[in-house]
């Protein structure tokens, strides 16, 4: 017999050999149904694999990200059978699971593939999908596998063999489709009930364009239909609220080729929202204890020696500037900067917890292909703090960080967000990860139980964490539900030591801070990028770039519309008058379409009552109001941002 | 006879080779005895030198800058000649005039000069000035003028000799003493009152390290006693007022040197006196209809080859990065970004003026040696705008960017500033200048036009213009009577054409908009380092990093002080409580001593009263008040900004 145990804690025992998908069964057949794979022992295994040692178990459905992606990858082997059956003779690479679905890279010969053959595969799909074949594992010996591609004529898969170790390689079989994979899969070919191949494109081979250019197609699919229509409809709405599409419209921002790539010239509009957010982080910093610094864009190479950014993150830096036979380099992050404004000055616990805060500009290098919108910049506006506590202060600290999170969600009516807790990767000790594998253990058991302590739903995932330290990185869901890493949420226990920070204790004795680096609202680039999706550019009214247009039906009304217009100004809202000759209709549509929340008309009747009348973006006529009784309220709204 | 133009345009007859000096006379005994040299055809020379054909002349007294200059040049003769008698034997090289007085490089062989020497010499020096000696210009061959220094012994001299063109060379000499001089000088020693020697340098010959270090002793000197005791009083209190000392014990800010020199890090009262400033800015820019715009701080070298940065301004831009094979330079000025953003969208007259305005952080580069505290930095955030607009709007909104500085003149209680319109050199066009000489002249008339028309007080320098266009200098006096450079105000007529920015003018046709850079509060690092100096570190209340602080006699009343601090709090005044165990007296003198404004006394008598006891800086007590009214007051003195 055999021990599993459950992730509530629980113990069952079952006989050697057991299958995650008969220990699903032995709980509740209902469960069983939606089990699509399973964490054994922390990897990721088939539901139908025998298990034959105690093991922890978590049965994995389509809401774990692990589930998901192994719907997906078996998606592609699907898609390859379907290929196959109708193209024979192609040769295929790899197909992996992305982001949102998962593609697959194949040599066609010369063959061209069209958007009539993605139906055409799409229909074949989903009748071997109908067939509910098993996905089989197998071992094999590499003699054996090399000589099955040999005979099929696959030189991509004998490539990727020759990269394997005998004793390590398995073959999926599903129908008449067998390939050289490691796996996981779905149980059968029968879960996958929707599907859509949504795009082709070339891609060389091993993403070297000295290679020969093999065809990529992309496909997404879902364990019901609802969800791939759902999904449909999300990407058709998300196209209506493309940042660029919106961005460009509303005068948000732009680019500039002799600027350079992936660097934002914030447009007037675009800086108000910056302006509104900065505000509102200043404000919930400064009633939560926090100082401002300002700090310059540059450092000598010495100082990112002392951080370890070189070597560690040199990679996502710019090259350096050679000045005086001294390298200068563009700062990546904040904190080498913050770190030098606490050692400027003897510190001691009673200045503790200290935090620094700087809406700091960084500059990072991404390569010019990863680039997209605001979404994936190089230079970057970051809501920065940094956080130096003794190590009693840490949880609370934490904790006050994660409320500050959940406050500015319940701003932006973000309801559906995860904690992500990234951890180190043992093997990247010393590469990725400063070399410190005790500090790292420990480091990782605090915030872990600071998370469960302050009951916050997280996942973690391994390899992820910051060169300094384990990171939480936080991802939320836009209105219309697409998804979007955001803010970070790291602690670092080794940069205190390598820049020599100290305090003097309640001892008397010196001592090394925590750092908590945390930035909840992200960067501006995007933030801003993910409101625009979020709000499709109908911005809350603290938010919007203007706030109120005041619409004279005609001519005859223009000064008493000035005076209006001087009265709102005057209160510090953003408003403009259309003074255009147009028809009161068309000036209505037109502001109604620019996504200004509020119009005021004014004719003859407004004038002589000295009032306005009142229309909401979406919610229309609201009526005659006193002008002043109307911006009170508005006031009010602002003040509240609500 | 010949004919004298004088400044008010008057025309006066002469016989060939009246001085200047003669002229004034003819004019006044009184105004006579206050002439220290002439402006002739806008040269300065002696004021005893003949005038031989018909021209403009400006007579100077110590109020001018040439003047001073003057007067300065010739004390430094004066010493030489003191530094001769003393010690036989010295070798000299140069002795120019500074911003505040002078200085002689000379060759002392091994002696070291001490600061009795120094005394000795301004001993000897008052006894020379005393006889009155004129000194006299004497034009000399240059064989003749090699072998009156090859008979001195003075290889320095005849080093600069070396550069010199026969016909071209003066000699000066007043008492025993002759030098190889250009001059111009003063009528006689007997205009020098006082003087004192302030310092001893040592200076490498040519400032190359390689050469023999030369001896440097700096002085100063003025025409009455009472002048220089107003001098010497004004440096002890600079010194006091230093901005460097008071940044220190302020918490202003700090360097490090593993960031880089001239690279400030602003410490949080530092920042809140930023943010104050920048709201200032904000507030008036707002109200004056100026967009805000946020830019990167790098673009590529394209973009300042097209805005001529690129030959014309390199030498102040920090070396390029490389990256992907294209350069990037840091950002040396703001506006060839906000020209990609007037170009970003297609413009009309109806936007014009279109005004554009970001806090920008600029890098320049400056030489190690010439980095000073605050006011010589690397780095620089810069009250910045661009404005746009047709040649018709142009004078309108020239006027109104000098009635923003003398707004902000106001709020600062900088009573004594001189506007300064730095024309272009046409010797250096196509070197310093762009290569447009009918536009510089025709856009230099225009800026004079303005300033003569608005009443605005102004001198003009040739020379000092920026590359693209005339330049408005603004020099400020702090509250000491310190002078600074501050702001500057530039019309610019080439970056529109060579960004080809356009606007469809009323005739629908493209037009090229005028542009006018302008910086009221210069950079926030010369313009704090000035308010520092300006206030003693005492700043008025809205600019004061600390507001009030609560002082409770004893911890009895700590309990209604957190309340008093908390009330404070939600009235946005920055407070601190001071909860150490000491003794009122102390707490009130040392709360003196951080130079924060107000201090309030919490005692029995003020907790049973629900009142506080008011203390202000500097004022004393101000006695008890009602809490909510205390708070009311201050408010509004925050908010007038008084």
């Amino acid at each position: 017999m055999i021990k599993i145990t459950l992730p509530d804690g629980a113990v069952r025992e079952y006989r050697e050999g057991t299958s995650s998908l008969e220990i699903a069964k032995s709980i509740s057949e209902g469960l069983a149904r939606k089990i699509i794979a399973a964490s054994v022992n922390g990897e990721v295994w088939d539901a139908t694999r025998p298990i034959q040692t105690d093991a922890s178990l978590k049965l994995l459905t389509w809401n774990d990200p692990e589930g998901k992606s192994t719907f997906w990858h078996s998606t592609a082997h699907l898609m390859a059978e379907a290929v196959e059956s109708i193209f024979p003779g192609v040769k295929f690479w790899v197909g992996p699971a992305v982001e949102n679905g998962f593609y697959y890279d194949m040599d066609l010969g010369d063959r061209q593939i069209t958007e009539e053959d993605l139906r055409k595969l799409e229909v074949k799909m989903a009748e071997l999908a109908a067939k509910q074949n098993p996905y089989i594992r197998t071992s094999i010996s590499k003699a054996d596998a090399i000589h099955f591609f040999q005979e099929k004529g696959d030189e991509y898969k004998l490539d990727l063999l020759e990269h394997l170790q005998d004793g390590e390689i398995t073959f999926y079989s599903q129908g008449s489709f067998t390939d050289l994979c490691r796996g996981p899969h779905i149980p059968d070919t029968g879960f996958i009930k929707a599907l859509k191949l949504t795009n082709i494109a070339g891609a060389y081979w091993k993403g070297d364009e000295k290679n020969k250019q093999l065809t990529r197609i992309y496909g997404v699919s879902f364990p019901s239909k609802k969800e791939l229509d759902e999904y449909l409809l999300m990407l058709e709405e998300a196209k209506k609220r493309d940042h660029r599409k919106l961005g460009k419209e509303m005068g948000i921002y732009t680019t500039d080729d002799e600027v350079g790539q992936g660097l934002i010239l914030w447009m007037p509009n675009g800086t108000i929202i910056i302006e509104e957010l900065e505000k509102l982080a200043k404000e919930t910093e400064q009633a939560a204890g926090y100082h401002r610094v300002v700090t310059p864009h540059i450092a000598k190479e010495s100082l990112y020696l002392t951080s370890g950014h070189l070597p560690y993150y040199q990679e996502s830096m710019y090259p350096p500037m050679e000045l005086d036979g001294t390298k200068y380099y563009l700062k990546s992050m904040n904190c080498p900067h913050h770190h030098k404004i606490f050692a400027a000055e003897p510190r001691s616990y009673k200045e503790l917890p200290l935090r620094l805060a700087e809406y700091g500009t960084c500059y990072r290098y991404e390569q010019s292909g990863e680039l997209f919108g605001l979404m994936r910049v190089r230079c970057l506006h970051m809501n920065d703090a940094h956080i130096y506590c003794s190590k009693e202060d840490f949880a609370q600290e934490f904790r006050s960080v994660n409320e500050m999170y959940l406050k500015y969600f319940k701003i932006f009516g973000i309801d559906k967000y995860v904690m992500r807790l990234s951890l180190h990767d043992p093997a990247n000790l010393g590469k990725k990860y400063i070399n410190e594998p005790q500090l790292w253990l420990e480091t990782e058991a605090m915030v872990r139980k600071a998370l469960l302590e302050s009951n916050t739903p997280f996942v973690e995932v391994t390899g992820e964490g910051a060169f300094y330290g384990p990171k939480i990185d936080v991802q939320i869901w836009s209105a219309i539900g697409r998804e979007f890493t955001l803010a970070t949420n790291q602690v670092d226990f080794a940069q205190g030591r390598r820049f020599k920070l100290e305090y003097t204790n309640r001892e008397n004795q010196p001592e090394t801070p925590l750092i908590i680096h945390r930035a909840p609202l992200g960067t501006h680039e995007r933030f801003i990028g993910f409101l625009l999706e979020h709000y499709a550019g109908k911005f809350p009214l603290w938010l919007a770039p203007q706030q109120v247009k005041v619409l004279p039906i005609s001519d005859k009304y223009m000064e008493y519309a000035q005076t209006v217009l001087e009265s709102l100004k005057n209160a510090d809202i953003r408003a403009a008058i259309d003074d255009r000759s147009e028809k009161i209709g068309k000036k209505i549509r037109d502001t109604e379409l620019a996504r200004v929340p509020f119009m005021l008309i004014i004719g003859e009747k407004e004038m002589d009552a000295k009032q306005v009348s009142v229309r909401r973006q979406g919610k229309g006529d609201l009526g005659a109001q006193e002008l002043d009784s109307f911006i009170k309220e508005l006031k009010t709204e602002i003040k509240l941002r609500s």
